[in-house]
């Protein structure tokens, strides 16, 4: 089965992570991989790099990535990223893999359309989740499961500025 | 701040669950309230009952409830998670209080929206988390941010059933 998790609503990330800690709790095997995310302070990669079950992989850099302007590193670690998704899947090590920012990561062009829909042609036993904002209409149409988080408020839109525990 | 998680679509109470993990990471203290779940095998009640930070308080029975014809202990257990939820935000203890279904057991009238609605006016410093579908308007319009989760697309249309480790 494969699940996506779009909008632009809060929650993509965090439902990927509930559903993460809910199948580790069916001593189930888990993987994460992330674009977009490296070397930066996250509340739930430090709750979990201590918790068994889980492997981790990030790709990308301490810095936003500019979507008008993505550096080659960016191109780079994306490149890499997906050739992890396609090796752990390959690999049916994991009952669960969840595959954070791709559907952005394709938005900007770091990762091609075609890459991320063959990810629906591989052979795996994999529970597969992708989340981020803006999937395409090809990736919600062959998904099986698709939620829309809808932002129908948000305290950012106040000038709050992001907060360490709460969003990120 | 108080966030809604609310619609129809899959991921209200894992992004709750997501946000626990991720304030956990920040060595936050943590209360996990449940209407409507109770002795009931959750994967990710499993999980965290082995970890450190977070205590959890289920009401409810191992039966479902009926929409239709609640039962006394149906209601007598929603009392009993009411007066927990304010006595756990009245004790200042926690610095995130995710309170699960309550939108639930409102639509279904087993709490008093009148009751939801004090939650809004208890002086405490916890980040608050709602999570069921079809939370009021009312909830809606006070919170502070507020995701719909709307289906686009579930397998369980498709017929299959709920499968452990993915939605319990």
């Amino acid at each position: 089965m494969i699940h996506v998790y779009t909008g632009n609503g809060k929650g993509k990330t965090t439902a990927s992570l509930g559903l993460i800690i809910r199948a580790l709790g069916r001593k189930k095997r888990v993987c994460l991989i992330q674009f977009m995310k490296k070397n930066f302070e996250y509340g739930e990669i430090h709750f979990l790099h201590d918790v068994e079950g889980i492997d981790i992989f990030q790709f990308g850099t301490a810095k936003l990535v500019d979507p008008n302007n993505p550096s080659d590193t960016d191109f780079c670690e994306a490149k890499k990223g997906i050739d992890k998704v396609f090796s752990v899947l390959g690999s049916n090590q994991y009952d669960l893999v969840v595959i954070d920012e791709i559907n952005v990561a394709v938005k900007w062009g770091l990762i091609a359309l075609s890459e991320q829909l063959k990810i629906f042609d591989v052979t795996t036993d994999s529970e597969i989740v992708m989340t981020g904002r803006g999937a395409s209409a090809e990736v919600i149409d062959k998904a099986d499961l698709v939620t829309e988080m809808r932002e129908i408020k948000h305290y950012y839109t106040t000038g709050l500025q992001a907060r360490k525990g709460y969003e990120f």
